[in-house]
């Protein structure tokens, strides 16, 4: 497991890197970007994983976002994988919403999907691995955040490992997949058509576990978002978060939409809670 | 001269504009990105141009460089004018750096480009009539900025309006673009092999002029700019400017490249010097 430097950009006195190397887990070869905060290493490093939405890769987020500024500040690494397996061996669809871009961060169960599309997996397992690798004095201390289908992904897969990470947030989270269109459509293809496969991984329904530990869960909706409507609700999710007595720090900021103009307006208040969470850890 | 708004979004507090109208300077539809800082007017504003460099719109800034943060801060509207005429009627050439995304912000006289290639004339006349039309709060108080292709352009426009602006900036700018290959193709292109006619569209060549009124400067370039070497060198410049007694801060920062992960990392201190040059008038 050889990751390549492929990209290379001093910003705010530390790297952002992009990383190429060949997943065993996906069966291709993949990108990721890592932003490490200083070029002088003055203590083990805290990371976040940032998880992006559809059709992005790993550069919306890094050319876009702003976060470096913070990362730099708070002394945080920042890894942020791609969206999906790539390539053109890999199974994809014409639709933007399935296939690459598109991956939901799911262990698919279906054909064409399996062999390739073990997300879940790649970035709780062989991903973290090797991050480990790269960055030899990191704390320990995770934390994870994303945006849409990643604003879900941060929450299905901080839910699933509530020991290892120290907090969630998400910019306008798909929040109850299961039950809009974007998710039931990616679900179906990825895991079939028997919703009781769905489970594990729809952040509506992990929220219910009694496995659950108790995350601080921060979540910004746009109210002018275009998708708000069908596919981002937040009714269910609160409501069966609150039947749970988790707590919910869900604000919504009135006019702003979907873009990463959203994104970074708010993501220095995103990174102090980040922060603040792995800190008390 | 009716500006239409294409794209809205609320980024800071402030809201993220997209304009497109038809200019009659250059003979073509054109769009531009307007900043406003705040929605709820506070004060007259402050106005910060930012000239793009090769191959860019106006959306490289608007989405890359993060400056919203600080225009917000000091809420200082920010317009951003793309870099040529533009369409399929509009003369091109198959080269990155000539025509469409590469008009060296000067006035051409040469065919096929005086036509629509007037862009001096559009930043300096066109434009500001459109802008004070549509924020009828502008204090009077001008500076402006750029990179590469731009930072020479915010260096040429600034020392030919010298009374009008405040303060220039620039980013890895083509600072003596007569003596450089990007330079010396645009301005035979643009304005004919007789290199006396380039003299008035040259900063190193305006800088020695009597009209020049000393305004603060400020320039930040990167060590590893990849371009540095064959487009950017200073020392013509600087020899110039200090045989003029004009005081330029230089600031080659150890590391950085000619990316936008390196203006987005020194926004903010441009955003200050050009703000407190502004107050001072």
């Amino acid at each position: 497991m050889i990751a390549e430097v492929i990209e290379r950009h001093y910003s705010f006195e530390g790297e952002m890197l992009k990383y190429r190397h060949q997943s065993e887990v996906l069966a291709c070869e993949m990108t990721f970007s890592l932003y490490l905060p200083t070029l002088v290493t003055k203590k083990d490093y805290s990371l976040i994983w940032w998880l992006s939405g559809l059709t992005c890769t790993d550069d919306n987020f890094t050319q876009k976002s702003g976060f470096q500024k913070y990362a730099a500040a708070h002394e945080v690494a920042v890894i942020i994988p791609d969206t999906s397996p790539r390539g053109i061996e890999i199974p994809d669809s014409p639709d933007w919403d399935l296939g690459q871009g598109a991956s939901f961060y799911v262990n698919a169960t279906e054909e064409p999907w399996q062999k390739n599309y073990q997300m879940y997996s790649y970035l709780t397992e062989e991903l973290p691995k090797i991050v480990s690798d790269l960055i030899p004095n990191l704390s320990g201390n995770e934390s994870i955040m994303g945006h849409s289908m990643g604003g879900h992904g941060a929450l299905m897969v901080g839910l699933k490992n509530p020991t290892r990470f120290s907090a969630i947030s998400a910019f306008a989270p798909i929040l109850s997949p299961s039950q809009v269109p974007w998710g039931q459509k990616a679900f179906t293809h990825y895991l079939g058509k028997d919703k009781s496969s769905w489970e594990q991984w729809d952040a509506t329904n992990l929220i219910t576990k009694p496995f659950q530990h108790k995350l601080p869960i921060l979540i910004t909706q746009g109210s002018e978002d275009n998708f708000y409507e069908n596919q981002l609700q937040e009714y269910s999710f609160l409501a069966t978060a609150k039947e749970n007595k988790q707590n919910i720090n869900y604000q919504k900021v009135v006019g702003y939409d979907h873009s990463y103009f959203t994104i970074a307006s708010f993501m220095e208040e995103h990174f102090k809670f980040h922060v603040t969470n792995m800190e008390n850890q």
